[in-house]
C-alpha cells in the first residue's frame, strides 16, 4: 500500500527550482523599483514646489538615485520592462482623449511639421558632424538620432496642464505618430544602406507601418457609438479595464513587430477606445494604474542621464551644441508648419516635437553597433538626446500658458467646425 | 569656435548602453507577460463559466502556457517580480477589509488554528517521511514543508465570494499571519541545526518578526480616525493610491528583510489603511491596479504545476498522499481551532489553510540546497504543495456558502459585540 517515497529510477529532475517569491533576487529587485518610484515622486515633489513641471522632477529622480549619480538602483529588466509598459499606458490614456475627427482637421499642419521636423534636424546635424570632420556614413547618423522625436515627456506635460483638447496638442501627437513613421523608415533605409540590404525588407517595413496605422485609424473610425458590452461581455471582465489593458498591450507589442514604436500601438488602443461609450469609465478606471506604472518611464529615463559627461569639456559643448540644434529645427519644423494655429502655438507645437528619447537613444545605440558611430561620439549625441528629453518641458511649462491663451481666444473669436 | 566633435582623449565609454526601451528582449517579455495575462484571463473566464472558482483558471491558464505544458512562457525575473508585487496588492486589500478590533476578537481560535495547523503536518508528514525510509532530518524537512500556508490563493476566493467580512475569514487571516510567524521560527531553527549555527540568529528572526508584527498592529491601532490628509498632503499625490502603495510596497519590503513573508507587510500596510479616512477611497482606486497585477501572482504560480510529473506513478502517489494528509491535518486544525464559530465555518478555516503556495516552495528549494531532499523527493513534495495550492479553492467553493449561511443565521441570533 505505502508507496516508495523516493522513485528508483533517477526522475527528471527540474534544472533549477522554479522561482519563488521572497527570492534573495525578488527583494533586492522590489528595492529598486521602491527607490526608483520614491525618488521619482520626491523630484516631482521639489518641482512642483518651485512651480516647474512634475515630469523633470521625475526624470531628476530617477538621475539622482542611478547608476550616474548616487548609484543605488541601475535599472534592470523589470524596471526596463515597466517603464515601457508605464510609456504605453501613458500613450493609451493620450489616445483615449482624442477623437480621430480631430486628428483628421489638424493632417495638414502635423504633416508639414512631422517632414519639416525630420528634414531640419537631419540636414542640420549631418552638416554640423561633417564640419567637424566625421566621415558621411557617420555624419548621416549624428542627424538621424536628432530626427526622430519622442512623444511620452510631452503627452505628460499636455496632460498636466489639461491642455490635450487645444488643438496645438492635436497637431503635435499628429506629427508625433507621423514622425515615428518617417523616423522608423529612415532608419530601415540607413541600416539597409550600410548592410548592403536595401529592397524588399525597407519596402516591407514602410507597408506594415503604414498599414498597421491605417487599419488602427479605421477600427477606430468605425469603433464610434459601440456600447460598453463590447468591453464587459467576458465575465472576468467586472471592469471593462482588463480587456482594454489586453488590447492595449497587443496592439503595443503588434506596432513593435511591425517596427513601428510600441507606443504607437498603444496610442491607437486609445484611439479606438476613445471612439466607444467605455471611454469616460476607462478614463476613470486607468488613471490609479497609470499613477502607479507611468513614473518608472521617466525615472528610468533620467536614470540613463549621464550628467557626468559634460565634466569633459569639449564633449560637454559638443553635447550642448548639438542639444541646441536639435531643439532649433524642431522649434523651426513647427513654426513653419503649424503656423497656421497662432504664433505661440506654433511655438508649442515645435518645442513640443523637441524631445528625443528613447527613439533617439535607439538610433544612437544602432549606430554604436553599426560601427559608425566611436564611443565619445556615442556618449556626446546620447547626452544631447538627454538633454532635449530634460530642457522641452522647461520650456514647455513657459510657451504652453501662452499658447493655450491665444488658442482660447481664437476659438472665442470662431467656432470650431463640428462643435455644437 | 567649432569644438572638435570627437573627444581626442579615450573618454570613459559607457560599459554597455544604457537600457532602451523596444529592444528585442524587452518585447519578448511584454509578449510573455502578455500570454501569461490573456491565459489566465481565458482560464478564469472558462471556470467561472462552468461555476467554478476563477482562480483556478488563472491558475490552470499559467500552467497550459507556462514551460510544463506548451511552453509559450517561462516566467522570467519580470513575471515574478510582477508575480510577487501582485500578491503584496492582493494582501494589501485583504488589510484594508479588516479592522484590527476583528483580528482581536478572533484572537483565540486563530491562535490555535495556526499553532494545531502546524504542529499536525509537522507531525504527520513527517512521520510518514520516516515510515518510507527516509533519514530524520530530511523526514522533519518534508513535514516542514507542508507547515506553513500561503494566504494568497485563500484571500481571493475570500474576496471573490464577498465573505472577507464574516467571522471564519478573520481567523482564516488571523491564523495565516501567525502561520507565517511559526513557519519563519521553525523554519531558522530547522536550518540553523543543520548547519550548526543554532542561537543568536534564530533569536534575532523570532524578535524581529514578534516586533515587526507588533508594531505594525500598534500603530494600527493608532490610526483610527486619521484624515484622509495624511496621504493627500504630497502636491504628487493627486489621489492617496501614490503614498498609500508606497507604504504597501516599503512595509512588504521591511517584512521580507526581517525573515517574514513579503505579503505579511502588505497585509500590516492595509490595516493601517483601512482605520483611517481614506479608506474608502483607496479601496475604490485599488481595484484597476489589483485586476492587472495580482493575475500575473496566480498565472506564475500555475506555470511552477509540474503536472507531468504526475506520469510516473509512484511519484504521483506519494505526491497524492502528501497532498491529502497536507489537506487533512489543516482540516483538522481548523476543525479544532475554529469549533466555537459553527461547524461550517471551522472547516471553512481548515480548507482555507490548506494552499501552502510559494511558502511551500520556499521550504522545498531550501532543503534541495541543504542537500536534505533528493531531487525526486524534492519534486514529489513540490507537486505535493501546488495540488493542495489547486485543490483548495475548489473546495472552498463549496464549503464557503454553507459557512456564510451558518454564520449569518448566527449573526441573526446574536448582535455581534460592537455592532449597532
Amino acid at each position: 500500500m505505502t508507496p516508495p517515497l523516493i522513485a528508483l529510477e533517477p526522475w527528471r529532475s527540474l534544472p533549477h527550482p522554479p522561482p519563488t517569491s521572497a527570492s534573495a533576487d525578488t527583494l533586492d529587485i522590489l528595492v529598486g523599483l521602491f527607490l526608483l518610484l520614491l525618488a521619482a515622486k520626491v523630484g516631482e515633489e521639489v518641482f512642483r514646489r518651485l512651480g516647474q513641471p512634475g515630469v523633470v522632477g521625475e526624470l531628476l529622480g530617477g538621475f539622482v538615485v542611478g547608476p550616474y549619480a548616487l548609484g543605488l538602483v541601475v535599472p534592470g529588466e523589470t524596471a526596463v520592462v515597466l517603464s515601457e509598459i508605464g510609456v504605453v499606458i501613458l500613450l493609451f490614456t493620450v489616445g483615449l482623449e482624442i477623437k480621430t475627427d480631430e486628428l483628421l482637421h489638424v493632417g495638414r499642419p502635423a504633416l508639414l511639421t512631422a517632414v519639416l521636423g525630420v528634414i531640419f534636424p537631419i540636414a542640420v546635424g549631418t552638416a554640423y558632424a561633417l564640419v567637424t570632420g566625421q566621415p558621411p556614413a557617420t555624419a548621416a547618423f549624428v542627424g538621424l538620432a536628432l530626427a526622430a522625436t519622442s512623444i511620452g515627456i510631452t503627452s505628460r506635460v499636455l496632460t498636466d496642464l489639461g491642455v490635450l483638447d487645444h488643438r496645438f496638442s492635436r497637431i503635435i501627437i499628429g506629427a508625433a505618430v507621423i514622425d515615428d513613421i518617417l523616423a522608423l523608415i529612415l532608419i530601415g533605409i540607413v541600416s539597409g544602406a550600410v548592410e548592403g540590404d536595401l529592397g524588399l525588407a525597407t519596402l516591407g517595413l514602410i507597408v506594415g507601418a503604414l498599414g498597421f496605422v491605417g487599419v488602427g485609424f479605421a477600427v477606430a473610425r468605425r469603433a464610434r457609438g459601440l456600447k460598453r458590452e463590447v468591453f464587459t461581455w467576458p465575465l472576468f471582465a467586472d471592469t471593462p479595464l482588463v480587456p482594454v489593458f489586453l488590447l492595449t498591450l497587443g496592439l503595443a507589442i503588434l506596432a513593435a513587430f511591425v517596427g513601428l514604436a510600441a507606443i504607437i500601438g498603444a496610442f491607437v488602443a486609445g484611439l479606438i477606445v476613445a471612439e466607444t461609450e467605455a471611454q469616460d469609465e476607462i478614463e476613470h478606471e486607468i488613471k490609479p494604474l497609470a499613477s502607479i506604472i507611468t513614473p518608472f518611464f521617466f525615472a528610468v529615463t533620467g536614470a540613463q542621464l549621464d550628467l557626468g559627461a559634460l565634466t569633459d569639456p569639449r564633449l560637454a559643448l559638443g553635447a550642448v551644441v548639438l542639444a541646441i540644434l536639435g531643439i532649433a529645427t524642431k522649434v523651426l519644423a513647427g513654426l513653419i508648419g503649424a503656423h497656421g494655429a497662432g504664433r505661440w502655438s506654433a511655438l508649442a507645437v515645435g518645442v513640443g516635437m523637441a524631445p528625443r528619447g528613447e527613439v533617439g537613444i535607439v538610433v544612437v545605440t544602432l549606430g554604436l553597433s553599426l560601427g559608425l558611430l566611436t564611443s565619445s561620439l556615442f556618449s556626446m549625441v546620447l547626452v544631447a538626446v538627454v538633454l532635449t528629453t530634460v530642457a522641452a518641458p522647461l520650456m514647455l511649462n513657459l510657451v504652453i500658458p501662452r499658447a493655450a491663451a491665444e488658442s482660447e481666444a481664437a476659438a472665442a473669436r470662431l467656432p470650431a467646425p463640428g462643435s455644437g
